[in-house]
C-alpha cells in the first residue's frame, strides 16, 4: 500500500504532537497595489527548500534535530481581506492554544495582521519587531484600511504606542514618518540598535515579522515592490538569528517573496535559507 | 512650450466632444483566484498597440477616420471589489450620459459587472452577448459573491432569465451548467448559432463582453487561467466583427489579458488587434 | 490538531484501497540530449492542475466521481538510468499487483521502459499504443542504449515484432524508419487509422504512452525538443479519449512536459487537461 | 593536434568547392522600429538546429546527402544601414560569382535589399517571390528610406513594375496598398494563387524572400512585430517547398526571427525546420 | 467631460511655465553593438516609477514640492543616428532657451551627444562629469563614428582637452586608455577623487551623464553590456547626490537601462530611484 | 573562397602549436540533482564573451597578446557519467601530453573528476585548490558514486589526505564536514588563508577548480543550486588572479554556470570575465 503524497518545508516533518513550531502558509495578495504574486510564495518555498541542506554551518545545527510541523496552506478568499485575516487569525489561534509557536509564511504583508491579532489575544503584552523596507504606517491606502501599506498602523491600533520596533525602513510617505515619530521606533536603512532593543524587550513576548524586501533587490529581486538600497544577506541573516535566539519570540512570519519576479530562483533560495536559520535559532527555547 | 505627454490606444485621439466611443481601463484583478496580473492589461495594450497599423485590410477601414477618445485608466482600490465596481459603474455612467459608448478594457472579468450596472440603468432592456472559456455562473466562489467566477451570475441577478447569451464556453463546475440550463443560453466550445442569436436580438440594446480566454492558449497564452481547446484567432475576429457591426451594441468590454504570462508579446498583439477590429466594426453606427 | 499537507493531482484523492487508477511521477531527465527539464513535470502538473475544473464538458464526467490515488513522485538517481528504471519498474509492479492501473507522469520518455517492463511482466501479451513526434527507435544514441531516443527500440526487444503502434511521428533518423518498417506500425504526422488499430487490439492488454511533443509546438511549446508540424489539441484530446475508452488499457503514461520552456503555463495546462480526459475516459472500465 | 571549433547550421558542412548553396548570416536590426533582436537569429538558428534531424520525412531527403557550405555571419556596422547593405551585397556577389546560390539568414528584412542588389546584378531579369505579414512598400519610414518597412519599395525601384509577387500580406498603411495596386501582385492573408504565379515565372530567375512573420504568432511568436491572423506551419512548409522545388531560385533568404521573444525555443525550431525544408527542396536543381 | 490620459514620471506634473527641470526621453538604440533594448527605458521608467514614493528619506525632500515637467519621448528615426541626434539636440535647445535644465532619459549612450551639443552651445565653457563602466573613447567602432562606443570621443571633439571627468570606468580597448591619458581624467573602478573634481569645477557649467552600467550587474543587470565589478547602489546614490547638489549642473542624463534584461524589475526600480534622487538634489539650485 | 565559421572564446584564436593553454568545453549535467542546465555553459560563454574587451584594466594585460587555443566542446553521452568522464580524461590527457595546460569549461562539477584523473596521471604529486559553495564530499548521493555532490570525495580517493584545499564552502551535509575534518582543508565562507595555502603549495603542481556558485547569488544567480551568503565578484576576482599568477597551475576549470537561470546575462558575463582574468594571470608562466 503506497503512502499519500505529503509535502513539507525542508526538514519540517515532525508529528503535530511533538512540534514546538508550526508552519502555515497564507497565499494571499489581493491588496498588493503594485505587483501581485506573493500568493505563490509558500508553495514555491516548500518546493525549492530541497535545494538547501538541513544542516547550517553558521549555527552548527540541523533541522533534522528539530521538532517542526508544516500544516500546509490556508485556502483564502481572494478579494476579501477581512475574510482572509479571519482565517489566518483562526489558524494561528489554533496553534497558540496548544502552546506552540505559529510561523506564518506570507503572502503580502497584510496577513501579518491576522497572526498579530491571535498573538495579542494570547499575549496581551505583545511587542513587535519589524524588518521591512516600507514603514507600512498609512492610515488608509486607496480608500482601504485593510491594505498591505497600512498593516503596521493596524497593529498599532491593537497594541498602542511604544510596542512596535522597525528596522531597515527606507521608503514611505512623508506623513507616515511624521505620524510614527512619537508612536513607533523606526530605524532607517539598517539594523543599528537592534541589540539594544532586544535587551529592552528581554522577557517580553515578541511577534517577529520579516518583510523580505528589507533586503537589497540585488539579493532579493523577487518581490512586489523592489526598493534599492537595502541590507545584505549577511546583515539579515545575522539579525534574524539574533532576534530568534535572544528574544522571547511567541509567533513570527516571513513574507513578500513573489516568485514570478524570481526568474533565477535566487530569491526563493534566500527566503528558504532565512527561514531555515530562523527555525534553527528559535530552537534554543526548546531546552 | 512643449506639450504634455498624452498616451492613448492606437488612433484613439479624438476630442471628447466628437467621440462616439470612449475607452477606459480598469486595472483590477483582486478576486482572480488562479494567477493575478490582468491589472496590467490596459497599460500594456495602450503601449503595444503601436505595433499595429490603424488600417484594417479585413474591413478596409482606418482608425484614423474614427472618433474615439481614450480616457485612461481608473485608479481602483485593490482588495475592495465593491469599491472598484462602483468606480467602474460611475465612469461608464458618465460616458453613457453623454450618449457615447463605453468601451472598458479589463482587468479581470469581474469589472464587467460595474459597466453592466451602468448600462442596464441606461438601457433597462439590456441583453448580454458573452464570449468566454468559462461559464462564470457560480453563486459564490471561496465564500465571495463578488468574484470573477460569479460575474455572469451577478449579471443575471440584474437582468433576469433569457438575457444572457454565452459562446465558446468549455469550462465550469457541473452545477453551473445545471443552474444555467433554463436561464442562460450557453453554446459550448464555439460560435455556432451566433448569427441566429444576433437576429433574435435585432434592435435590442446589447452589452458585449469578450473574455479573451475564449481563444485557444496557443493563440492567447497570456491570460490568468489558460483553457486548452479554444477558438482560433480567425474565428474570434469574425465573431466580434459580426457582433459589433450587426448588433445594437451600447457598451462593451475586452478583458483577461495578463501581460506577465505573455513573454513574447503575441497575446497583447492579439488583444490589440481584436480591439481595433471591434472599434472599426462598431463605427457603422455612426453613419 | 492540524492535518499534514497532502498534495495530489486535481481530484485524485481516493484512498489507496478504493482506487482503480494510481498516479505516480518519475522526475527524471538525465538522458535528455537536447534540453533537460522534464524532471519538473509531475510537480508542476500537480500544482497547476488546480487551474482546471474536475468536470469535463467533453465527456460530461467529473473526477469527483472517480477513484484515483496519487502516490507522489519517486526519488530517482540522476545520472543512473538503470537504477531509475528499476525504481519505476518496482513502483508499477506494486500497483499492478493490487489489480490497479499505474498512470506514470514523466519525466523524459525513457521512464516508459520501466513501466513497460512491469506491465509486460503482468501481461505477457502486452501491446503498445504510442503517440509521439519522434520514432524513438534508435539502436543506441551517443553510445548509450538506455536513452530517450531508443526507448521504443528497447520496448521492441521486450515485446517483439507487431506489438508497437506509433501515431503522429514526424521526426527520426532515416535508419529508424528503415529498421521499423517491418517491425513496428508507424503512422506519420497524424492519427489516421487509429480506430482500425484499436479494433484490431480489441481485448488485448494495451500500454498507452503519450509523448506530449506529438502536439504542435504552438499548442505545446513547453517540451525539450519542439518539433513543428504536430497535431492540434482537439486531435490529441479526441485520440486519447478514444484509446482510453475503447482499448483495454492496463497501464499508461504521459511524458515530456518541460515546465521551464513553458513561460505562460499554457503547456502545463494542456498536459493537465489531457491527463484529466484520460483519467475520465479510462473510468468506463470500472463499471 | 586538436581541431578548431567550426560551427555550422545542421548538416551544412560541405567544402566550399563542392557546395551549391552557401549560407550566410546578417545579424542586423538597426532600423527595426518596434522591437529589435533579429540580429541574434542566425547564431541561434545555427545552435538550435541540432535539435532537428537531418532527414525530412516530408520530402524523404537528407541534408547529409546535400552540398551546402555555411560561411558564418557578417560583422555589420550597427547604426549604418548603408554600410551593412554594402557588406551583404558583397558577400552575396562573391557567392553568385562562383555559380552558387546565396542563402541569407537575417536579421531584419532590410538586409534582403543587399542580396537583391547582388542577385539583380547577376540576373537582370530577376523576379521576387515574397512571403510576409507586412507589405513593406512604404516610400519612407520615420524619415528613413533604408528601413525594414520600405524594403520591397526599394526592391521595386531596382526591378520595376510586375516583378514582385507578395503572399500572406495582412498589414500595411492604407497608402501602401493603394500604391502597390498597379505595381506589385499582392495576395492578402494566404498563399492562394501561388502555383499560378510559379507557372508564370517558369524559367525566370527568382529571388525568394521569406519574412517568417507571415506565420501566425501562435506558431511563431518570436518575431519583432507579431501580426495575429497568419498562416499555419503546414501552409508555410508546403508553400516554401513548392517555390524551392519548382521555381528557378537563384538566391533566397529567411528573416525576422527574434530569439529574445522566443522563450520556449519553438520559434527558432520553426525557423530551422523551414530552412531545412528549403535547403532540401532546392537541391533538385543540382541534378 | 473626461480628461486626456497624461502620463509622467512620478511626481513630475508641473506646468511647463513653472518647471525648472524638464524631462524628455530618447528611445534610441540603433548603434548598440551587443544587445539592443535601451529604447524601451524611458517608457518603462515612467510606468514603474509609481512603485516608488515621492518622498526621499535620504534627503528628506519630496518630489511633490519640486517643479518638474515631463515632456514625453521623442519619436526618433531608427537606423539614422545623425537624424536622431539632431532631434535630441533640438529638444534640449528648446528647453535650455527657456532657462530650464534638460534631463534626458536614454536610450543608448550615444544620445548624450545630442544634448551635449545643445548644452555646449548654450554654455561654451561646458565640462562633463561622466559615470560609466566603459570609457567610450573609441575613434570609431565597426566603421561608424556615431556609435555608443565613441560618444565621449565625440564630446571631446566638441569641448577639447581637460573638460571630461570620468569615474567608475572598468572596461575599454587598451588604445582608449592610452589616447585618453593626456586628454581626459579617468578614474578607474570607483568614485575616488569626485569631491576634489567637483571643487575644481566650482561655478563652471557641468553636463552630468550617468551610464547606469557603472553599477555592478548584481544591482543593475538590466543593461545592454553588463560589466561585473561595478559600484554599489549606495556608492552611486551618494555620488549622484553629491554632483547634483554641489555642481552647477546645467543639463544631465541617465541612460542604458534595457528593460528586456530586467525580468524582476529591480533594475528599472534602481534607475527610477537614482533619477528621483538626482531630481531632488538638483532642486537646491532653485532657491 | 569563403572561410569556415570558426567560433572561439574571446581572443583565444592561437594556433594549436603556439598555444600554452587549451580550452575545451564539457557540456554535461546528467547527475545534477536540483536544476540541470550547466550543459549550456560553454556555448553560452563562447558567444557572450564578445560583450567583453580582450584588455583587462585590472592586470593591464590583453588576451590579444596571449597564446590560447579553443578546441571546442566534447560531445558527451548524457545519462552515462562514466563514459563522459572518460571523454574528459582523454581530451585533458591529449592536451597535457603536448605540455600544454588544459582549461576545462563545465558543465556540472563532476566533469572535474575526468580532468583531475588526467592531471594526476601526468603530475602524481598533484594538489587541488577548490573554490565552491558546496563541500562535494559525500560518499555517494541518491545511490550514485559518480555525482556532482561527491566529486571532491572521488578526487580524494585519487590523491589522498592533505591534498585538497577548499575555500568559500558554506553548504553540506553534516557528515561531510565531519568526514573532511582530518582529510581536507576546508575554509568556510571566504578566502581567508589562501595566501598561506599558496605559500605552502609553492612549486607543487596544482589543479585549480572553480565552482562559480562560490559567488553570492546576487552576483551569480545563473547556477543550478544558488546558495545565498557567498563571496563578492571582487573577492573572487582577486582570489583567482592570485592562484593563477602565484601557484604552479597545471590544469584548471570553471564550472556550474547554468545559462537558463541567467535571464539578464549577467551571470554569463561574470563567468566570462573570471575566465578572462584567469587566462591573463596564468600567462606569467609562459615567460
Amino acid at each position: 500500500m503506497l503512502k499519500k503524497n505529503v509535502e513539507t518545508f525542508l526538514g519540517c516533518d515532525s508529528d503535530w504532537r511533538d512540534a514546538r513550531v508550526v508552519l502555515f502558509g497564507a497565499p494571499f495578495d489581493s491588496t498588493t497595489s503594485f505587483r501581485p504574486g506573493a500568493r505563490f510564495a509558500s508553495a514555491a518555498m516548500r518546493k525549492e527548500s530541497y535545494g538547501l541542506e538541513t544542516y547550517s554551518p553558521y549555527q552548527d545545527k540541523d533541522l533534522a534535530d528539530c521538532k517542526i510541523f508544516d500544516s500546509g496552506d490556508l485556502e483564502l478568499s481572494f478579494g476579501s481581506p477581512a475574510a482572509a485575516l479571519s482565517d489566518v487569525d483562526r489558524r494561528a489561534k489554533h496553534i497558540l492554544k496548544d502552546g506552540k509557536i505559529p510561523f506564518l509564511i506570507g503572502g503580502e504583508h497584510l496577513v501579518t495582521l491576522g497572526a498579530v491579532r491571535a498573538a495579542s489575544g494570547a499575549y496581551p503584552d505583545l511587542h513587535i519587531v519589524h524588518f521591512d523596507a516600507h514603514a507600512d504606517l498609512r492610515g488608509e491606502y486607496l480608500g482601504a484600511k485593510l491594505s498591505h501599506a497600512c498593516v503596521m498602523r493596524r497593529c498599532h491600533e491593537l497594541l498602542g504606542d511604544g510596542r512596535i520596533f522597525q528596522f531597515g525602513i527606507r521608503s514611505g510617505d512623508k506623513s507616515e514618518f511624521t505620524w510614527g515619530k512619537e508612536r513607533v521606533q523606526t530605524r532607517l536603512f539598517d539594523f543599528e540598535g537592534l541589540e539594544r532593543t532586544l535587551d529592552a524587550l528581554a522577557g517580553k513576548p515578541v511577534y517577529f515579522t520579516v518583510d523580505l524586501d528589507v533586503l537589497d533587490p540585488s539579493v532579493f529581486p523577487g518581490t512586489g515592490t523592489p526598493e534599492p538600497g537595502g541590507v545584505s544577506f549577511e546583515e539579515l541573516r545575522k539579525a534574524v538569528t539574533l532576534v530568534c535566539s535572544s528574544a522571547n519570540v511567541v509567533a513570527l512570519d516571513v513574507n513578500e517573496l513573489s516568485p514570478h519576479y524570481d526568474a533565477s530562483g535566487a530569491s526563493t533560495a534566500v527566503a528558504c535559507k532565512i527561514v531555515r536559520e530562523m527555525l534553527l535559532a528559535i530552537q534554543k527555547q526548546e531546552v
